[in-house]
């Protein structure tokens, strides 16, 4: 195997993060920079740029060490030129050329992939997928996102939008979504979902719970709080627990009834919750799965954080 | 391209399909016999072998002149040894060795596949699926079967069950299935589950219907005759369609949220009602599938029709 590295590099809204990796998946190297989106977004490829070449230049190496670089970006990705669309986050109005632009300004070669995608292929190369060919990532933060890989490949779908499972209908009387739907996934198991939930269940909760008088007295509740309160046995938190994780163990069980992977991987902010979370998902993904699922899929929390996206970026780069 | 054929053959429970194909897919020659499942089905594969070189010899061809056979059965297929197990309708009690066998029978090259798999192949390579890298694949038969093409590959998953979408959960509440779980789709969308929703809906139902009346009066119904009566505004009839293409659609458009495959294609006895059936599926779906899936997958009906496994199961071969 070569010794040249990899370079990962993970574009979010609010920080850019970077690796120096090993073609095994090892980070040797680390560092973020902040998101600038002012000027429509024009600063951050350049920005991308000056960084890559500037620790290139304070660790003493050369572009030719690197196989090539890999990036993962919010929005939509066009593989034949490319480009990328509709990442509002990053105030982009029109197509931007990260390939094209930073290949330039580092002379290395560099692949993109959608960021839920990345932090899929990370956690299945390193974390909690075990480098499984048949893995199904789904992350619960501020929304509801994902990557299915099957074959070992990343799924994208005729319209880019294979593993968006945040879209998946759990209840079709339930809260309206922003995509335009009702009972979406991301509107009870994100973790503004978990929160809607708890709002909702407060309304028309009579009992004696620390939750309901928090909500009453107007303060402010995270999805940790209602989380950290359910492990208290608190009553209310309990019930929007029991509702968020049966929710979402019936849509990760028919995903998996219908793709059979090898693992499941929860993660995102929500995940937090650790055991307490995957247990009760687990139970009810059981519930809803037939013999052979329930014999050959697992669940399992996602294990790399933060890392994900640097180390999925990098698995983009193809090695010989 | 090559000059040489194909021969693909579709293994049922009742009759073994055999085709000879253009590498384009074209049938050339088609022939069918019973399937003998006599004797524990020892006597299957012999059949199979005796029926292909006598049709090799009436057309005067010979084995050099083949690129391969594609063989679609019933059963686990495990592709490391080339067994198939738990084809129970075929009699057979312990691991069987097509591959092995009937390439020394033929002296052709054999690649075998799941039937339910090769169904889909078939309807992707020349039916419906217009050659679309991403494929769902229904079959409403006496059970509900499928298969899953992503990426222009047939999936597996880790215990062999990917694209057995029958048995994903449209109702917890709904119907006991034979799986041991409640409300799969199965229970609802198959022939046989057709009628289950027709007695359930016929018991609790008050209104003018002939579809009531007939139950009533202890006659045997189909599912044909169930869409029949619909299509003729049977009020009950309606009712029943209704549910089953809605929960048709609900399966249908969680799994499109999930993989947003190009087509997805309904096949099978049942799909014999066409589009009153698929408009009204297609309806449900939309109302179940968010943007970019709306606009970028589309229901289909299945177009091979019986032909559809010996197309898919030539399709198996890999031609240089």
């Amino acid at each position: 195997m070569t010794d040249k590295k990899l370079i990962g590099v993970d574009l979010g809204g609010t920080t850019i993060k970077f690796a120096i990796l090993t073609v095994k998946g090892e980070i040797q190297q680390k560092w973020s920079i902040e998101t600038n989106i002012l000027s429509d977004g024009q600063l951050i490829i350049p920005d991308i740029i000056d960084s890559i070449n500037h620790h290139l230049k304070m660790y003493s190496m050369e572009a030719d060490q690197f196989v090539g670089i890999g990036l993962g970006s919010p929005g939509t990705i066009n593989f034949k030129d490319g480009t990328i669309k509709g990442a509002y986050n990053l105030n982009w109005q029109n197509s931007v050329y990260p390939v094209r632009d930073i290949e330039k300004g580092t002379g290395i070669p560099v692949t993109i992939e959608n960021d839920a995608n990345v932090a899929a292929l990370g956690e299945r190369w390193m974390g909690a997928g075990n480098n499984a060919d048949d893995v199904v990532f789904v992350t619960l933060g501020t929304g509801v996102g994902g990557g299915i890989i099957a074959n070992g490949q990343i799924l994208h779908g005729a319209g880019g939008a294979a593993g968006e499972i945040g879209h998946v209908t759990v209840d079709p009387d339930g809260f309206m979504c922003t995509c335009g739907k009702r009972g979406c996934l991301e509107t009870i198991a994100s973790a503004t979902g978990v929160v809607r939930v708890a709002r909702d269940r407060a309304s028309e909760y009579a009992g004696k719970s620390e939750l309901k008088a928090t909500l009453d007295d107007g303060q402010d509740i995270s999805a940790k709080d209602v989380f950290d309160l359910a492990k208290e046995n608190d009553d209310l938190a309990m019930i929007v627990v029991d509702y968020v994780c049966e929710s979402l163990g019936f849509a990760l069980a028919n995903i998996a009834n219908s793709l059979n992977p090898k693992y499941v991987i929860i993660g995102g902010g929500v995940s937090a919750a650790g055991k307490f979370l995957s247990d009760k998902v687990d139970a009810a993904m059981r519930k809803y799965e037939f013999a052979t699922i329930k014999a050959s899929t697992s669940l399992k929390l996602a294990s790399l954080g933060n890392e994900a996206g640097v180390i999925g970026a990098a698995s983009l780069i193809k090695v010989d």
